[in-house]
């Protein structure tokens, strides 16, 4: 159960895989078939992603988590979390990449709904949940419009200027904020552009505000080699 | 013209160097007598620590500069740069390092006046600067007091809570945010906790804090084979 942050990372540490899609509906009873524990203090109990290892009969979830596994398991690949780093990226997740979430989440919550649902379950679990997360508000009416999406786009861009900033104090020429190779973090910020281009269509005006963004779309770039 | 964050690299990196102490007033003459350009959108246009390497004849300004300076000019030396680490670093500084300075400042505004000026020079230059940048307040009232204080003190904290939260991400047993060993951004909290102390002392409430944090007690006892 696989999403494409955790694909870039065995896709650049070049381990063969296998995907499992689920729905959203289910998403929670596999984790339990896993014996997987639920996340306290989070909007959602269960999360993709997971993986399992047959090599080690391990299932490791959350992404971050995975990265570090991995780097366990296989340390003679590409790392994604290099020694002294785990602090730093930790840090980095938190403050720089979940509020670029955090800034597009609400625009993508109605499209998520219409293009990746894939039954009337998944229908009724994405707009409860959406909905209750934001104070009851209609599905349909969570994404701002007019001025305000302009604004949310362009707060948007501001964030992408900042990690351009923390990628230009690694060295010039430099594109990764991991240096000259990708790290963690490199892999959850191309999967939150990519994930946006893909859901919301490369018309919108977040997308474009991506896909014009100098930094972005040179990351973007880079990355594709590992999608 | 050292600070303390300075010397931690420095000695860190075992390179013999010969501290020149500046009065406030003389930072400036200083910089322009060395050929240093004014930092634009900083609140002070000259700072200190900035050093001159007698080997390269160069002259670096700024604890992050110099940090990377060292690793390329002393490149057998411990790192506090590591590779793939300078975008991390930058963004930690930003996000994490530079907000716990933000807390504090107000707390030692006046007793930096009344412990750290040399003459009446450097007394008129810090009250001006300081009662500027805190709207007009008189320096004497510039801290918070009361219950004031316990807040900022908590919140200081809960910012140190957030750090430990990033060390702990490193692996279990760690001190460091750089994992084995220290990082630029450990010599910089360190260096912020360490004036701290020395400039309110010790029964200060916000000393305590710092003291009575399990966390940066263990980090400032392990930081102080390289003060």
């Amino acid at each position: 159960m696989l999403n494409r942050l955790c694909s870039y990372a065995l896709n650049i540490k070049g381990i063969p895989y296998k995907t499992e899609w689920l729905s959203f509906t289910e998403v929670e009873p596999k984790m339990k078939e896993l014996g997987i524990l639920p996340n306290s203090g989070y909007l959602m109990h269960y999360t993709v992603p997971t993986i399992y290892d047959p090599n080690t009969k391990r299932v490791v979830t959350e992404s971050f988590a995975i990265a570090k596994y991995l780097e366990e398991a296989y340390p003679n690949t590409p790392r994604l979390v290099a020694p002294g780093t785990a602090g730093l990226q930790a840090a980095y997740a938190e403050k720089v990449v979940y509020p670029l979430l955090q800034t597009s989440f609400k625009i993508f919550c109605f499209p998520v709904y219409q293009k990746c649902c894939m039954n009337d379950a998944d229908r009724k679990y994405v707009r409860e949940t959406r909905e209750k997360w934001h104070g009851g508000k209609a599905l349909e009416d969570i994404a701002p419009k007019g001025e305000a999406l302009t604004a949310a786009c362009k707060a948007f861009g501001v964030q992408l200027d900042e990690v351009a900033k923390h990628v230009a104090a690694t060295g010039s020429g430099v594109v990764f904020v991991g240096g000259d190779a990708p790290a963690h973090v490199d892999t959850a910020v191309a999967a939150i552009l990519r994930c946006i281009l893909k859901i919301l269509g490369e018309d919108h005006e977040l997308s474009k505000t991506i896909l014009g963004h100098e930094w972005a779309a040179k990351h973007l770039q880079a990355m594709a080699k590992w999608e």
